[in-house]
């Protein structure tokens, strides 16, 4: 995810958790080591980052399916996770951890209820996690206040957890269900904390023309208005924009991740791309919740983000498979902070390293390895992955969760939920 | 994929090659039997038909990305089709089979050249294929007439090939490569040797443009002109069709064949399945070739279906997961004429089942067994493959294929053309 590219035949080398060394040859082989681990037949690449995503909502995947945002929210989301407890989402965000190692995420931004519990699933996994306890104060002032200050406690106890693989952000839900006012107030605490800001923009067709009867503005315009654009906020959607909004976007180098599956699936909509990557703003993946997806397969995003773009601008060359490998990786590490970090396989950075089993008929022959890993690789391809040097999955055995306890635990969970 | 539905905890039992007992309980079990095969935690389904595909070019898969059609035909498709040898086209096809056992799919429409080298891969992998031989008569009408008569022995030497689970079809490429004339050549063959007719129509707007201006009328009226369209003929893509068109297949039967990730891949646009099923026109799904794809896989395709017509539509009610399931199904096999014979699990039906593992982190919980085979599920999921009563994969162990070998080979042939 540099400038050099693909190395075939290479190898790295992994010094306390982080990357010493990487290129062509057994270089890396030869260096006295504790432990090898033999990779031909594998593409090694940067672990994937999700940067949009609700996980706890696993347990809610297939519940209410084929509906409209509407319906979907209010009769069946809506009152299920109204009956959510902390044990519930601690266990849903679990299942999801397994998933997305499984699959070959390395990290994820998150924004749920009792956060906190997800943060001890990430640190249980093994996984790197950006993770945000959503504000919605939904006209609401008083629980708008208390939301917020729970958000500067969840950002104070678990900003930098877990070695520092747990980052916090802010998480203010939309514009259409957060008052200037209180976005005003969760601003300013994000540049308080230094920490980053994780918001749905412009998703919903109904919600934005909502907003903009109401306010006379767009979306994007009430937050640059209050000053709340800056290189630290992650604007999940972005559908609806004009091309002044697009503008404002760019000039405050806010970072957009796209969710092309839940998109397509909701019907909302294709974000313009091309047109916010013109722009210079920096675009990132993500698979929205399980439950409006519904897996977590970043590798499955990936091929719906470049598709998805090729039909909406009815042009194949439109978002070629390297840049949506660059929008899984590089940029979603920008997106949250991390790309002095992680992101690409480069010496200095965490070692955060999928192995993806090329030995398999639908990635013969290899003709381009990165068309292959887009177009043709699956979340199953994936057979080892290394966060901050610790092995997570070897062989597509997780080393740091018992799956079938896991599983058994969500689906009981799941059916326990759906009686109350 | 009847009215029955799915039916929890229920057993199946196979006599010489069909389904002698499906239903609840261990009723089957008490048969006296052979062989049980145990299958708790998992779904049988009816094996996936793919309607739409050109298998042998899973050798091209990745030559060339990320390119408009034209370019991409013109520079490196077609003249590597040109250097093809029937070896070639049989080893591609063998790798093509390979990667549809393992994906779950048990019968596939094919359209390609050197047809009888997939008839022999076909009948080595135990899949079931509708087999057809590429007619290109491109302005060159000694062409077209010799294709047409190596047509016409393709189908005398091939249908019911292989213990009949091939059936040949002819195979003319479109309207705008087929004149009129031979197109009436091709439907009096076919009704006299009571075959079937697969041919692509309405794809590309360049081409249905063209079409529009020689012809002063569409694809569908050029074809209806003739007497072309009858229910035996599988029309691959149509994306471009009039309302009239819509009343013209519907009023003649004839079988529309969906390949919803190469339509975005390529950037041509979506048909108006929604517009076309409200006709009552019976759609099917492919896959199309996997250069264009760039995978086999059904279940992908099943997401794709229904995520785009969603997406098309602006409304997520449209094409609900059973639907999708049954267009991979029992549509396929009305499509290929073969309904009698699999596309459900019945009693007197052949044995095409599918075991799906739903022990799987992006299955868990199970709250609605369709959209977790069409949204979570992949490939990679299905366990066991049974075609005609024959076990062709358990365990994901593909007992007909060496499936190393025919890996390998692929590879070693694929960069072989290349350097041709």
């Amino acid at each position: 995810m540099n400038e050099r590219g693909f190395i075939k035949q290479g190898s790295i080398a992994v010094r306390e958790g982080k990357i010493a060394y990487v290129g062509k040859g057994t270089a890396a082989a030869d260096i006295r080591v504790e432990a090898k681990m033999e990779a031909e037949g594998k593409v090694a690449m940067p672990g994937l980052i999700n940067c949009h995503t609700h996980v706890p909502m696993t347990l809610l995947r297939g519940v209410a399916e084929d509906q409209t945002l509407d319906t979907w929210l209010k009769k069946t989301i809506w009152p299920l996770e109204a009956k959510l407890k902390p044990e519930d989402v601690y266990v849903g965000a679990l299942l999801g951890c397994l998933e997305m190692i499984k699959s070959g995420t390395t990290c994820f931004a998150d924004m749920y209820f009792h956060e906190d519990m997800v943060a001890r699933a990430v640190e249980k996994s093994g996984l790197r996690g950006a993770l945000a306890e959503g504000i919605i104060e939904a006209g609401n002032k008083v629980l708008g206040e208390r939301m917020l200050s729970e958000s500067v406690n969840f950002v104070r106890d678990f900003n930098e957890y877990a070695d520092g693989k747990v980052t916090a952000l802010f998480g203010p839900h939309a514009v259409y269900s957060c008052s200037p006012e209180l976005l005003t107030k969760v601003r300013v605490k994000a540049s308080e904390l230094k920490v980053g800001v994780h918001i749905h923009l412009a998703e919903s067709k109904k919600m934005v023309e909502q907003i903009e009867r109401e306010h006379g503005s767009s979306e994007v315009e009430i937050l640059d208005e209050i000053d709340f654009l800056k290189p630290d906020v992650v604007a999940a959607h972005c559908i609806r924009l004009s091309r002044e909004d697009m503008q404002t976007l760019s000039k405050r180098h806010v970072n957009v991740a796209y969710n092309p599956v839940a998109n397509m699936k909701l019907g909302s909509g294709a974000p313009r791309i091309k047109s916010l990557a013109d722009y210079g703003v920096n675009i990132c993946l993500g698979t929205d919740g399980p439950a409006s997806n519904n897996t977590l397969d970043m590798f499955e995003t990936m091929k719906f983000a470049a598709l998805l773009q090729k039909f909406t601008y009815s042009d194949p060359k439109i978002l070629p498979a390297q840049e949506a490998l660059k929008m899984a990786t590089i940029n979603g590490a920008k997106a949250l902070g991390l790309d002095k970090k992680v992101g690409s396989l480069e010496v200095g950075k965490k070692a955060d390293i999928v192995l993806v089993d090329f030995s398999k008929p639908h990635l013969t022959p290899l003709h381009d390895v990165y068309a292959s890993i887009v177009y043709s690789a699956h979340g199953s391809d994936v057979d080892t992955v290394i966060v901050d040097g610790r092995i997570l999955m070897e062989n597509r055995q997780v080393k740091t969760l018992d799956e079938q306890a896991v599983m058994e635990k969500a689906e009981e969970t799941a059916l326990n939920l759906l009686s109350r």
